[in-house]
């Protein structure tokens, strides 16, 4: 599980980075806390890292079922992959909110694979 | 443990899916990212992603703690639980925010049984 | 892993804890839901508990995987800090959340100390 582990990390850094600039747009664009609207660049910002955390929360326990119940280096693989579209998607939101799709499914697409894959394992080891 | 991995599955994909209404949601009422109100409907529907995903976060290591520490089996029920009140909690919201709090109750009331129970046992053990 | 679990759970609790503040909070200063701003003294409490979630994210897997591959008293140890900086954050936040950064800080340094620590340990073991 070391390679999932070091996914894990990388994936939650990228989080950390994004967070980061959330942070660092506050002071450049003069949006004091609490506030999390008021200029729209701070807002997408915003919103990238809001969805990169709702990401997160699928795709960490995905990545570990799939990990301990399918097979690690196919895991760590696929998260690569989400962390690349995370790199996408941040860029293209940032850009144009429009033209955020493709980023968003690079990043969907692995967590649901996992999801789906463990599940019909499990039900399938069932019987 | 494959009794708790596959009911983290199903609130998971249960998460994807209300994620995917508010999705639906920002098309249908016009509602272009990152603005995160302008309609009542869609605000409905984004807090109650927003508050399942609190939710998911004390839940899945609730459910993983009571699974490896207690007993997987009645995790795996209380979390059919969480997910039955995810239900009747989104169902209630979107016709009336004033009406979720039984939803809620059934969500939340497993999550924090486990994290008691987990928490007592642990301390138990060490005496 | 037991202390590990531990501090997870009241790790856990004191964000259902800040939660229930927030939902408290609607009731006494009349934010109905799905509105998320309205009042000053709501909009502090519900970025703590939403910065709180962030938090939980990143630190939550940090803890896990710190205490696996690394040591788990020091994990309980540098979580019991996360605990305490939040405690100071929400106090600090409430008052003025311009002096919500030495509270944060406390947060946030023992999960960077446990991602980077579990990232060089991983690595190093592969030479």
């Amino acid at each position: 599980m070391e390679a999932i582990a070091i996914v894990t990390i990388l994936a939650l850094l990228q989080f950390v980075w994004i967070s980061v600039q959330v942070g660092g747009m506050r002071g450049k664009l003069k949006i004091a806390a609490p506030a999390i609207s008021g200029h729209p660049e701070f807002e997408r910002m915003f919103r990238v890292q809001q969805n990169t955390m709702e990401q997160l929360v699928v795709f960490i326990p995905a990545l570990w079922m799939f990990g301990y119940f399918v097979k690690p280096l196919w895991g760590a693989g696929l998260g690569v992959v989400f962390i690349i579209g995370r790199f996408i998607y941040r860029a293209e939101y940032l850009k144009d909110p429009g033209s955020r799709s493709p980023g968003f499914m690079i990043t969907f697409l692995p967590t649901a694979v996992m999801l789906i894959w463990v599940l019909v394992a499990l039900v399938w080891m069932q019987f």
